[in-house]
């Protein structure tokens, strides 16, 4: 595997564009392709897992580019580097364009420290997942100390970052209506910090109630990790205003997380939780590429459809057929 | 199979002790109940379906049971038998016991055109909602037309009854807070019928705005099977207002799905539903059950766990193992 070794290298060496060549890698469906990317993967594996993984989250405005920009910067002035991540089961973009973030993280995107990349578009919300965490594997392994990963908080999302990075934060924005902004428990619940945006804004005369009420809905939450509550800060990008404060409170929370182990606690059971997940996967692809199965299957799903079979004892079939023929 | 033929015979002439114990035998864990069940379910199957499969949920404390009671007489009154079946995955209460439903369903535990029962409760989700969904098909064979499936509204229950359910009525209450009962989006979603409970109680001042928040509301979410957009009607169990008009709402909305195939549709989509869930759980259980996978897993699970192996490698390891041993 001498390709693999050579992208290792240059990788390790800090080489951008050996990272974003690997993250292609990472993402292509060629199985030649995906046999490089595993032994990358591999290789790359012992150089991760010191940084800290950062959830972003928040509906569309609530200025989630803007605070990455502004907030990105900020962690590269104290001595960090900085790679974004976005996940968008929805986006078109293909992955090489990052044109639509680069507008609105213009600062970041220049910085040398910075890496920004969007995750390749297409497939399920679980492969696309799976596709981001082995870019936040190589973006370690090339250096970077601080990963963001972008989502448009539409519900499943979070759910789905919270399984691979160590906090999370939940943008919002003052005035905009609690349901519309995806406040709800499901969402609330894998926040470690929420963080009001544009407080300097149109919206700033409601800025102090909006906080108030996030307050009030965290406290009839469970804790997160190490039973701490999150937080609610106020930030506005355009004018700095709690950047630093944002900044210093991730840092402290990381420190926590460090100390009374709730941070490899998490990362143990994420690493089970993929491992369980690569399992399902695995096994519904060996059922899938396995012809006689395949074939027979048609015929059964219409058996379910019309009512004929019962789905239990069509499943059953199904499996003795690729229990035999294995 | 004489054994399930003469359970089958008795079930299909209405005896309800039949009907309990085939759905005891279809909970039933033991290997030699389960092929007798399978037998059984199968022999029922060209006797389902006929009827309406009503879904009923709801924070504890809307009202669900007392609705339940004075919906389920009113619909007996109009010439059918009513089966209750409650999905509760959190429940300590046994198979046989419905001591804390009969309390508050009196008239309906009573009356010899109504069979009430509570699905067995542990294991997962998906689980009992297997149970429910065959106990489900138990009753209908027994000749109940009209089968209500209840559940506690905590987020994920709703959608599982969803999936086996042709319409589902969404109980609130009014001057409650939309936060506490779950009036979010996911909820919202799966609701054929709003509807404002105890509107004549103690909260009856609220009742009309909580039924404009409600139409509000549900303007925003995409329209159910058929285009339909839910209804918002206003109860009360204990003064019998509103229950007639509920039943009759609820036969239009069944006659519209026969008559546009929305029903049909619904209910073949729920079927490929089912078979694809248990391929999965089958597929699961076939590797559980391989004593040398099992075997090698707790290695391969704690190398994961300490960052020795990447997740995606170590499943494949995993199934290497289970296909070439099967």
């Amino acid at each position: 595997m001498a390709q693999a070794n050579d992208l290792f290298e240059q990788l390790r060496a800090g080489d951008r564009s050996a990272l974003a060549r690997a993250i292609t890698l990472s993402e292509s469906t060629l199985p030649s392709d995906q046999t490089l990317a595993r032994e990358l993967a591999a290789r790359c594996l012992p150089f991760t897992g010191a940084g800290l993984r950062i959830g972003i989250t928040g509906i569309p405005g609530v200025g989630k580019s803007t605070l990455i920009d502004a907030l990105g910067l900020e962690l590269i002035h104290h001595g960090h580097k900085v790679a974004v991540l976005a996940v968008d089961p929805s986006s078109v973009r293909s992955g090489g364009s990052i044109l639509g973030d680069k507008t609105r993280m213009e600062r970041l995107a220049q910085h040398e420290h910075a890496f920004i990349r969007p995750t390749a578009a297409g497939g399920t919300l679980g492969g696309v997942a799976r596709r981001t965490r082995e870019a936040m594997l190589l973006c370690e392994a090339a250096g970077y100390d601080r990963i963001i990963v972008e989502t448009v908080g539409v519900g499943q999302n979070e759910l789905e970052v919270d399984r691979m990075t160590d906090l999370n934060l939940l943008l919002t924005i003052a005035g905009a209506g609690d349901e519309l902004q995806g406040i709800k428990r499901g969402i609330m619940e894998s926040a470690d910090v929420a963080v009001v945006t544009k407080a300097d804004g149109p919206g700033a005369a409601s800025v102090q109630g909006a906080r108030r009420d996030l307050r009030n809905a965290i406290a009839l939450l469970p804790p997160r990790a190490g039973g701490r509550q999150p937080a609610v800060l106020l930030t506005d990008a355009l004018t700095g205003r709690g950047i630093g404060e944002l900044c210093a409170h991730i840092n402290t929370l990381h420190r926590a997380m460090l100390e009374d182990g709730s941070l490899a606690t998490k990362r143990q059971e994420q690493a089970i939780g993929w491992f369980e997940q690569a399992v399902r996967e695995g096994l519904m692809a060996l059922l899938a590429n396995d012809t006689r199965v395949a074939a027979a299957r048609k015929d059964i799903e219409d058996a379910v459809r019309q009512g004929l079979k019962p789905p239990f004892q069509a499943a059953q079939e199904l499996l003795a057929l690729f229990r035999t023929i294995s």
